[in-house]
């Protein structure tokens, strides 16, 4: 998507290797947003580990692809399989709980283990554009199924269509296009006019920093809100769907999201708003029955108590915001039952969050 | 209650007045918290003006109390009549549409009038400190009524009672005990486990803040979780019980709470879980008919966009947290339809949140 008027990703080919040059892998500093767009080059495994420990790409597909092109990026001096290997353990090692890492390395391995050493650089770099040619695509696809759902609700009001969401399940957290908001980018573009309320997700701010940072950038009207106000907003009238995204869906169509997605599903079910939930079919696990079988990662509680943010002066830092004698707890996803979802958005289309419908709709993962 | 091990409300006489010299009034800068506990006096009219004004004492009741005392101050160097209104006007003027503040400052107009003005000042501190200790006996009179609502549940589990609550309605809102948390200090000064899940309550953070400060500061157990967190813990059986505060409930029983109230109690419903809202009776509006008169104050967007905290250095500063090109907007309540509030806590009792229970528990209100 657009960032200061050009079109750009998340992640990119700086430079290809080419007559016995390295080549090199851009990235934007997440971790400075949204208080400066700062960009970095990738030239070794080591470069493209750290961006992803040190959370300067996140987002579960981002991350797969940074890995994939660390992969491609330590083939340079040493195509051997003990090289493969050794990048593979260092990448993997970052995140080691990341699904999609994981995968995307698989996917390399699998690829160049089969090639003579002198082939595998080359191919690299093509597996790894491929894969986030794919991821790309997943997303403009899921945008191009979700558009209609916008479309709908416009032909039926006057004025913009009010779409709430939560943390970033945007191009950010993705190659392009973003998942949640592929389909108010579609919408955008294509002169439906739209308004979002970014919550600005609590406790580490995703929503203020990230997707409210992608929609000022691409010309999308916006207004960040504290995560307490959907409720209201919807008794209201003042929401017409909700749209978010996913790090799990489970096979019965319960979503595992951001902390916090299940309280705006209750309140969008208590008004008659249409609840939402964008997600590239890969993410669903049919292995797990429900919600209930998804473990609840707790992070460090000084993302409750501390907040990173910009001083009248300009420099980047952290306030405490609690008293020093109070402890706090910092679950970072819930889950949303399926009873509370409208419909899932993917890739393939727009399915109910029920077994049977998602068993229908994937047969070949429901049967595996 | 305690503070630093000392038995401590918001105001206090600290000097009466006595022999030609001025009285003077102490309150907790409660702009300064948790960061440092730091007390003034007030010892003229203008200084309890700026204190309301300037929000180092807040919550309606704590609001009236101190406009009282200003009265009293303002009668040291002149008890005519035309100072006394004089007073009553510029104390009005620092928050116009406080109810509590009207309300008292008409109360001390009505005692003093009849007065003749040698008697006045000695009358508007006694008058004032008898409206503070009514604040604090209806405080305790709630806690009273609320305590067999938490014992019945310690009687029933293995382990502290969770409690959760949403901003502050803790005893810095009033003169001491709070509504919300009177329930909880008894329970805890009777012996009773107690653990309270502290909403941090964004975007002005009084429940990481101030409730937080409160109960380390009495020794009560508790944790500040970011306000999507409270969903999450209900659905796994980590809260038994939700207690909050209200600034309005209507006379159907409709609750007028702090932004985001209404989303724990769609929760605590989801999950079975009792949800009690604890309040002095004069806040209940029998001349509403239900929260959908209630007008919504819209605040500063930058109480959305920028939060207050303190530096490793510790100095208390502003940080933002959002870009420059993003928008906020900011709604300061929500409403809590009757039908998600399990019951009231009032000084006169536990009353259902209907109509026909509230008016047979307050009939002379009702009627009126």
């Amino acid at each position: 998507m657009k960032v200061e008027g050009r079109p750009t990703r998340t992640i990119w080919v700086e430079r290809p290797p080419a007559d016995g040059q390295r080549g090199a892998v851009g990235i934007i500093d997440q971790t400075r947003l949204p208080h400066a767009f700062a960009t970095e080059s990738l030239e070794t495994p080591e470069d493209a580990a750290r961006a992803i420990r040190d959370m300067l790409v996140r987002g579960a597909p981002l991350i797969g692809i940074t890995a994939a092109y660390g992969i491609a990026l330590a083939l340079h001096d040493d195509p051997s399989d003990a090289r493969l290997r050794e990048a593979h353990d260092l990448l993997l090692a970052t995140r080691p709980t990341a699904v999609n890492l994981r995968w995307a390395l698989e996917a390399m391995m699998h690829r160049l283990r089969q090639l003579p050493e002198a082939e595998r650089e080359a191919a690299a770099w093509i597996a790894a554009g491929e894969l986030a040619d794919e991821d790309a695509e997943i997303c403009r696809t899921i945008g191009v199924n979700g558009l209609p759902l916008i479309r709908d609700i416009a032909a039926r009001k006057a004025g913009p269509v009010n779409i709430l969401t939560h943390c970033n399940a945007g191009w950010l957290a993705t190659v392009d296009w973003g998942t949640a908001t592929a389909p108010v980018y579609q919408a955008h573009d294509s002169g439906i006019e739209v308004h979002v309320w970014v919550d600005e997700t609590r406790p580490r701010n995703q929503g203020a920093a990230l997707t409210a940072w992608e929609l000022a950038n691409h010309g999308v009207p916006h207004h960040v809100i504290a995560d307490n106000t959907g409720g209201h907003l919807m008794q209201n009238g003042l929401v017409d769907m909700v749209i978010v995204g996913t790090d799990r869906t489970t096979a019965n169509g319960d979503v595992c999201n951001k902390i916090g997605t299940y309280l705006k599903a209750l309140a969008a079910h208590d008004n008659g708003v249409p609840f939402y939930v964008a997600l590239p079919s890969p993410t669903i696990d049919f292995s797990l029955g429900s919600g209930r079988d998804i473990p609840i990662e707790e992070r460090s509680p000084e993302e409750v108590t501390h907040i990173w943010g910009r001083t009248a002066q300009g420099d980047v830092t952290q306030v405490q915001i609690t008293p020093d004698a109070s402890p706090a707890v910092n679950y970072a996803f819930d889950v949303t039952p399926a009873r509370l979802v409208t419909a899932l958005i993917t890739e393939r289309g727009v399915v109910a969050a029920d077994p049977a419908a998602l068993a229908a709709m994937f047969p070949e993962r429901a049967a595996a």
